[in-house]
């Protein structure tokens, strides 16, 4: 079994992930998001590129969530604060949910056997998954607006870590880079991401709990699946 | 000004470059090869992509050098290990050099403002360039078979870092990360390179001594420069 790591959407080739299980990355925030409302009771989550969209689906068991510039979008209920997607808020209720990054992610996963959704609150979970089922996984970081982003790399490496000390599989040069940078930062992950373009900008815009919650490592047990359109445990 | 990093060539997009200035980095061991052979007097070096085109070359003052899977190819003088390179076998010569990885990420770097070569052991000159220049700059990673190499990512981590010490410059995430995977493993940055898929395959053929030369870091003040279809100090 291999795993290897795609850096960001940028890379993704649609067509290598034919046949293959994948994990998609979007840990600043939408899979933090999406793993948070499953975990809290939210029935199914369905994610939509376009706020338009998002709209079609309002309905009276229906919230939407979302960002633009990492802000709140208006006439949604949710902002792209995992923290606000409590289980009294969303319990029982589909959520849409339009991201930049995390959308796209998983809309050009589409060809792969199975798609699931990491983080790192579900990191070891995600890995066991992908050990489970013994077949060639992709690492897909969704990065920020395309681009490559330390936050999504660390994150990788955390789930590339786990799956290693559960089985021994082969990773390509990109999984051991992310996997020796999770290693050698594993103690203070925050500092790391620090260092990460997107971290910047989500600070200055009084994001930091946002950032605190979303590092905390194996705090759920559920891997989110995406199936026909929709994003269900 | 800002640095940016492009992880191997699979990913250099060549209207990016136009105007920019680039290092090209094929650490195991196209630039470590080719600034060898410069800084030991050797008078120019020229890249061929193919054996064929390499062999047109030949004269009494010609020598070439290059691999193929590692290997020194039938009818040439030199194999690609710098070690090869002496002062006494290269001075005054033309070298011509066929590579897998170096050859062609100089060749998809043809549109950039200035084209330098850069490997751990001029690290710090090939970062001191760049700077003087002022002018916004990309780390090309040349990798192995055109995929994403550690032990590239690793060197293009050293010279950021030397960049970034001369001067307050913007990087990339990818460059932040390469930054952070040195820093991490700068006390002992072959144990990091152990890792990468071509270490294993290089040292399976028994080029260790290769790899110890090639990771001694600003052994050479020189930066070698391609320029209308030659390379040379």
């Amino acid at each position: 079994m291999r795993i290897n790591l795609i850096p960001s959407i940028e890379y993704i080739k649609e067509e290598e992930m034919e046949g293959k299980n994948v994990v998609v990355i979007d840990v600043l925030r939408a899979t933090s998001v999406i793993t948070t409302a499953l975990y809290n009771g939210a029935s199914e989550v369905v994610t939509a590129v376009e706020i338009d969209e998002a709209l079609k689906y309002k309905d009276e068991n229906t919230l939407l969530g979302g960002e633009r510039r990492a802000l709140k979008i208006d006439g949604f209920d949710f902002s792209n604060s995992p923290i606000e997607y409590s289980r009294e808020a969303v319990f029982g209720k589909r959520i849409v949910l339009t991201t930049t990054n995390g959308t796209k992610a998983i809309n050009k996963s589409m060809r792969a056997e199975k798609i699931f959704i990491g983080c790192m609150m579900n990191g070891k979970a995600a890995a066991k998954k992908i050990i489970e089922y013994d077949k060639d996984a992709f690492i897909v970081c969704a990065g920020t607006y395309g681009k490559f982003s330390l936050d999504d790399f660390i994150c990788a490496g955390k789930i590339i870590n786990d799956a290693v000390e559960e089985k021994d599989v082969q990773i390509d040069d990109f999984a051991a880079a992310a996997l020796l940078s999770y290693r050698d930062n594993r103690d203070d992950v925050i500092s790391y991401v620090k260092n990460a373009y997107h971290y910047k900008y989500l600070i200055s815009i009084g994001l930091e709990d946002d950032i605190k919650y979303c590092f905390r490592e194996d705090v759920f047990d559920v891997v989110p699946e995406y199936r026909n359109g929709s994003i269900r445990l």
